[in-house]
């Protein structure tokens, strides 16, 4: 497995690697539902990069930036157990050099997540637009979790016209229910246990009659909950993310709580 | 020579050109500022793509999107006798279909034309990196006379990684200096005549010993000029553009004034 930090060695190095490619994008710390991206992404392709990159862009000013988790070491030993031929870990200066000023804008990052967190989704599509024309996969590959990046992921890869096909992968939850997450590190026991409730609260909403019914369950069982505080719960088109009167179309409910230092979010599908 | 209108059919096409492949992205209405970008490109490259796309996204509501000069045959034949390989010339609804909704803004579009022209260079830049990612080329070239244009495309295309060499070629005049343009159409003879304004003002600035003293030399000489109305000037850094109070690095010296329903552009270094 090869490790490239630089943009212009990834570019030659790229050029000698089997089609199809598929990409797998990660901040690292990686766990078991990074793996499954990887483990899916090693099966469907004749090559496989990751990348490994804690996006400065997508964190607000007073956001955990400094304190998200890196374990560089142990994520290359993963990723080299698990198939990977390359990883393309650059630093900050080389994706963000003296005189950087162009990003990337998508219209749907602006409601939910890009609502709570500005300038987050600008951050995310600039950082995926900049991988996806360095990396130029046949197939990336992203999380369920993160339902409004991979919204904002597809929509961006097919309006510029990356070429990339964009694969969004289930998300892979603990045995109570909460979805892995980088961000659950920061979490002492007792928050911990008290984080199950996101899944929860949603698997609540699943058999509500209306999308304010819905919200009104999410928002007692999280609630209900003392280490837990509602940040936000959305009933939204699952393709628009408008926010819905009716259970008329597949709609995607979505929320994210506080517990202790972490903000965590958590989604499911309706059909 | 190849005419595309669809950018599935330009990729599958573009597979087969040989390398280095270079690329004029024009508006159509082809002069001979264009077709020196065309030579230009033609003696640098194995092989040589154009795009003709009027680009309704850099056109603001009140501006000549419907007006602008469109003849594709004309086109077609200067570029088939200029020795292009393919013409990459695809509809509104192939580039912006139904859902569209991402952006590319670059921080220096903000001032100048971005300033007089909301919206127009985040149109220019959304539309490059678009025809960037499609045809891949090793290099692109553009023209001079859209000075700050040519400044926001380099910066687009280091950013993200597009990976061309972006090559920005002389502004070609007519023998009065008028910089040629698609919309020296609009012009009718006396404003034709009237036009030479632009150019002549910018060599008298030439010589002026600040800023403050060319920008006032451009104004007195633009208003002399019955028919000519001056929008604004700049005397600005040359990468920056930002306003200098000294002439003590190379600036760019632009202005765009109207003459009759034309709006025209033009500017000059000094260095």
């Amino acid at each position: 497995m090869n490790l490239i930090d630089s943009i212009a060695a990834f570019r030659s190095h790229s050029a000698r690697l089997a089609r199809p490619l598929g990409l797998v994008p990660t901040m690292g710390a990686l766990h078991d539902g990074h793996m499954s991206l990887v483990r899916r992404a090693r099966r469907e392709n004749a090559a496989l990069a990751a990348t490994i990159f804690v996006n400065p862009a997508q964190f607000g000013p007073r956001e955990d930036y400094h304190a998200y988790p890196r374990d560089l070491d142990a994520d290359l030993r993963k990723l080299q157990d698990a198939g990977a031929d390359v990883v393309f870990a650059p630093s900050a200066a080389e994706m963000y050099p003296a005189g950087f000023d162009t990003y990337v804008d998508v219209g749907i990052a602006e409601r939910l997540e890009g609502a709570a967190r500005p300038g987050h989704f600008r951050g995310v599509a600039t950082i995926v637009c900049k991988l996806l024309t360095i990396v130029r996969p046949d197939r990336a590959y992203f999380g369920q979790k993160d339902a409004q990046q991979a919204l904002v992921i597809e929509r961006l890869n097919a309006d510029l016209n990356l070429g990339a096909q964009i694969i969004t992968c289930p998300t892979v939850r603990e045995p109570d229910g909460l979805a892995l997450s980088s961000r659950n590190a920061y979490l002492d026991p007792d928050e911990r246990a008290a984080a199950a409730v996101l899944y929860r609260a949603l698997t609540r909403a699943r058999g509500a009659a209306s999308p304010d019914a819905a919200r009104r369950l999410v928002l007692a069982h999280v609630e209900a909950e003392p280490l837990a505080s509602l940040e936000y719960v959305s009933v939204a088109d699952a393709e628009t993310l408008e926010e819905l009167d009716t259970l008329d179309r597949p709609a995607l409910v979505s929320l994210a709580v506080r517990v202790g230092a972490a903000r965590l979010i958590d989604n499911i599908l309706i059909e």
